[in-house]
């Protein structure tokens, strides 16, 4: 494979309370500003946002899925969370190649999502080895 | 509230195929080492593992529920995945204090996951802001 | 068991948005039709829709359950597709006998999903086997 | 968009407990062949086997995220279950254009789903409309 500085993917998916439930269950964060209604409704965002990290799976998914792709293994990952994600946003998570070395195979990324006004909620950085297939 | 220095404290969950799957269901990455059990025999680590992000997911359940508990929401995250987590592997979340700005309510935080063999398989630092309740 | 042309049995549902985010997530079926709100606005459709093989899930449902009940199994299904589903639809599945070859107890039905204003979305024929219980 | 007669694509995922439980919680398909041990142990095919219309569910995801891709809706789809999906069988959808009429948009292909081992559990052909955006 070959990768060059500039080389673009998304990820496009609607955020929702089922995704935000489903997150919290297999995770165990119940954190209230995710899952209590009435707590959230006297916070600062004035209703139940999602898990920064669910977020940040969206970034997972457009890596994995589509730069670099299929096998494409997390070294490293650097993330700002600059706004709330509401019940009903819908993300889409970005990849940019910044570099690849390719005698490591390792892929160094900048990441970030946007909601539908095309606000960043998350920027950041990812550091992928890629191919992880069995050295002969 | 207040926080000190090596303030600690832990989050532990059995990773499952089921977590697994439900964590590719809600964000769509499917990856084929996640979700492919005959593509995952044949690379690096011989089978399935789990999403790193899935990993850091604990680490957003220690910090959301125990440390610094309800309320905290993530600034910054930034994590360095060191081993496979393998389905059926348990895996405990740890987050400790290293600093706290009362004044801006900032809370820095090491974090780290390991597997039941006491390997650290992610480690990483979280920076949250504290109590985000509606200013006066 | 025995049945006889037009013996009727149906299955009804409302389909949730946690319903299609769910059948995505173990299908992988992530189109933006189904998953993506801004896709879906400026799409034919106006709103998101549920996934067509979800609704049929509604047939297997009514077979598996009901007519001809536990211990049938799919050999052929044909379906056409009429109308979408919208989130908060409620749909209901319908299956008639057509006819029942005892000797080889092989069943065939005429298979229908209709929503809650009465519509058919989805229409087609099922062939089951009935009862795969071991050989003497 | 064009498509040729003979372009393919295909979709893997391991199919799992977990699968078959989630499929069975939305559609309510709790025929106990899919979800009682008892049951099917005693059935011809000796354990618990995934439904039918969760294997087509893998058809939708590979014409819905890769052949025709985003925005093909279901207009036609016929399916013969030839053999039984187990717990733990990975199963590749493929998808491969029969033919396109470019005037009207649709687009005719063959599917098929096969295990590990190359059979083939699924076969049959699907029909969708393409692109289905507003008309001017």
């Amino acid at each position: 494979m070959e990768f060059r500085a500039g080389q673009r993917a998304t990820w496009t998916k609607t955020i929702t309370e089922a995704d935000v439930y489903a997150f919290a269950g297999i995770t165990g964060d119940f954190n209230p500003l995710h899952v209590d209604a009435e707590f959230a409704r006297h916070s600062r965002f004035g209703e139940r946002i999602a898990h920064g990290i669910l977020t940040a799976g969206l970034i997972s998914a457009v890596l994995g899925m589509r730069l670099p792709g299929p096998g494409g293994i997390f070294l490293n990952l650097a993330l700002k969370f600059l706004k709330p994600v509401k019940f009903g946003d819908t993300i889409t998570a970005e990849a940019e190649v910044v570099s690849y070395r390719s005698d490591k195979r390792i892929l160094t990324l900048k990441t970030a999502c946007r909601n539908q006004r095309g606000e960043m909620v998350v920027e950041g950085e990812s550091v992928l080895l890629v191919d992880p297939l069995p050295k002969e």
